[in-house]
């Protein structure tokens, strides 16, 4: 049985759960080694202390699943079946019924809940969620060294499309480059839609690239990632075409102290709403406060997207293993936007950045 | 007010629902025209007899919330800030507590499920997915165009693939060039991680490309599709380099009779579940039954995969409007794989397929 279920057979002694079903793509993979990505089917992990854990999968992805080294059993299901009732005769069969059962519940949706309240109507189900989150928030050596891997790739898309940039290429042209050559890399899926926007464009924090062309004095933002053997990327940098105004040089540099400072917060022990309190009251003191209109950043690993989340309010401390970016940003309407955004990894030391691409100003020629 | 809220005001009428909560990604863009990938963060639409619609987005995309045409209220929230707590504020203010609501049961998580119901404890909550997925699954004149632009592309996609075949590629190679061209054509958006699969890895129908080479004697199996304004599309097409084994020719040609005569049997009034049959049943009795492990196809708009799903057992009856894939496939381990699909869209005369690419077996020198 893998590291990882053990240690999550032992949480779940003491938080007094008999079974844990697990159904997000993230944390299937965090405990199965195989990654798929379902749709809307059914994928899950069964764990128990009373019977050897459990995959449900597609039938047409049986044979992927065991290739990835799951050696346990696995329901296989015809799009025609119902996998909850294929579910509840094994159990039935093992007279394994669990007295609790803990779920995802940010993640289940309320009609897979009810299926499931369906097959076990005597069992008391939980909010378990917590469980994993914890558990995945600290990287081990092997998940550090992906992690790093990854943000390697991500400073090489940066690259790419910093020298894509030239007179008549449109965002999407410079997207296609640096997808191109990453691909290239053994790069096999992006993290996110790769962004590159340009011009009054930068000042829409999620905004989409389009066949708009660079002009001259135009600001252009990058946030991309790539996924490495399941861990992701993310990283952001922007930089001028050719000239740049006086307002978007002071956002510039603002963006940038605003980041280094938050970076220096970043000790073991320092509470998450500390790094975002010290980038937003350097941004506030600027004068740009309102245009700062979103998180300091957020913990990745399997997703991009994950604990801890980096807002002023969370006062969880920092630990050694736990993996996150730092990306303050300045959105001006009808002005421009800057983001600048880095991976950071929490050692015992003190912070470290993954991500290495240049920051200091850069007008591209 | 747009002609779809109109529409779904009148449907909730007849199913008793004072009010509807919308949080899915293909729904909120359904009904506010503005589309956006949330990650974890709520987006939300809410539409009631008693005020008028409501969006809830997180704050730095107000602007582009209203720049999509969202002309009423929106609620924008700060990432430390409880969006349902706002939400809630705003009905006590107006005074205009619903007695019943519609809910997406499934798409909507537990979590957000509990705290909906902590702001609204009177509040009847009934899952309302079914008039959002039936209104969409008939799609308009409008719809239909942007359907065919993506399968277009699509089109596209395949023929720049094949193209791309050549001794000493990588199937990572291949799907660089076909994201290049597709991107380089204003594609924003690929409506899924795009394949390229060859040699016996074509024996999984949701396998991962590598950089592994095309050899002579592969079989190349493609399955990709583009968002054309909002409006999603999905081709699969499977070529051979060099040479093909008889075996792999009677696969074939076998998966290809299954797809025409499933396309043939597509006319309005038939049920889904017999489109699934006469594509199964021609299968099977060329003895290849145990390696068609999937349904025939799914719906397809907003969503790569939406209503109808197209299983054997559905017996929802086939309807003007409604877009399909059909897309049988045979898998025979360390044989390799084969799969055929293309798009179908349904009007009073029959079925139209959307996409174009050839289906005659190419061998590619």
């Amino acid at each position: 049985m893998s590291n990882r279920i053990e240690t999550l057979l032992e949480e779940m002694k003491k938080n007094n759960l008999d079974g844990m079903l697990i159904t997000s793509t993230a944390n299937f993979y965090y405990l199965s080694d195989y990654y798929t990505d379902p749709h809307e089917r059914l994928i899950a992990v069964y764990v128990s202390h009373s019977m050897d854990p459990l995959l449900m999968v597609p039938a047409m992805e049986v044979d992927d699943a065991k290739k990835a080294g799951w050696s346990f059993t696995i329901i296989g299901y015809q799009d025609h079946e119902d996998p909850w009732q294929l579910f509840a005769d094994v159990l039935k069969r093992n007279e394994k019924i669990p007295k609790t059962l803990g779920i995802e519940h940010n993640h289940i949706t309320l009609e897979r809940y009810e299926a499931i309240k369906g097959i076990l109507p005597n069992t008391v189900i939980l909010d378990a969620q917590e469980i994993l989150a914890n558990l995945r928030v600290i990287k081990n050596t092997k998940e550090y060294t992906l992690l790093k891997q990854a943000a390697e790739l991500a400073d090489f898309g940066i690259d790419t499309g910093i020298k894509a940039i030239q007179a008549g290429v449109s965002e999407l042209d410079v997207i296609a480059q640096i997808e191109f050559e990453l691909k290239k890399h053994g790069v096999q899926q992006m993290s996110f839609d790769t962004m590159a926007l340009s011009g009054i464009q930068t000042a829409s924090p999620h905004g989409t690239p389009s066949m708009k062309k660079i002009n001259t004095g135009d600001l252009i933002l990058f946030d991309l990632g790539v996924v490495f053997e399941g861990y992701c990327s993310d990283i952001s940098r922007t930089v001028a075409y050719k000239s740049i105004t006086e307002e978007q040089e002071k956002i510039y540099h603002t963006v940038l102290a605003a980041e280094e400072k938050a970076i220096k917060a970043s000790q073991p022990g320092t509470s998450v709403g500390n790094i975002d309190k010290s980038a937003r009251e350097h941004i506030a003191r600027a004068g740009y406060g309102e245009y700062f209109t979103h998180r300091i950043g957020h913990g990745l690993g399997i997703e991009t997207h994950e604990y801890p989340s980096m807002h002023g309010n969370n006062e969880l401390p920092l630990k050694a293993g736990m993996c996150y970016t730092i990306e303050p940003g300045i959105y001006v309407p009808n002005t421009g936007g800057v983001r600048i955004e880095d991976m950071i990894f929490m050692t015992e030391k003190g912070a470290e950045t993954l991500t290495k691409s240049p920051k200091e100003l850069q007008i591209i020629e």
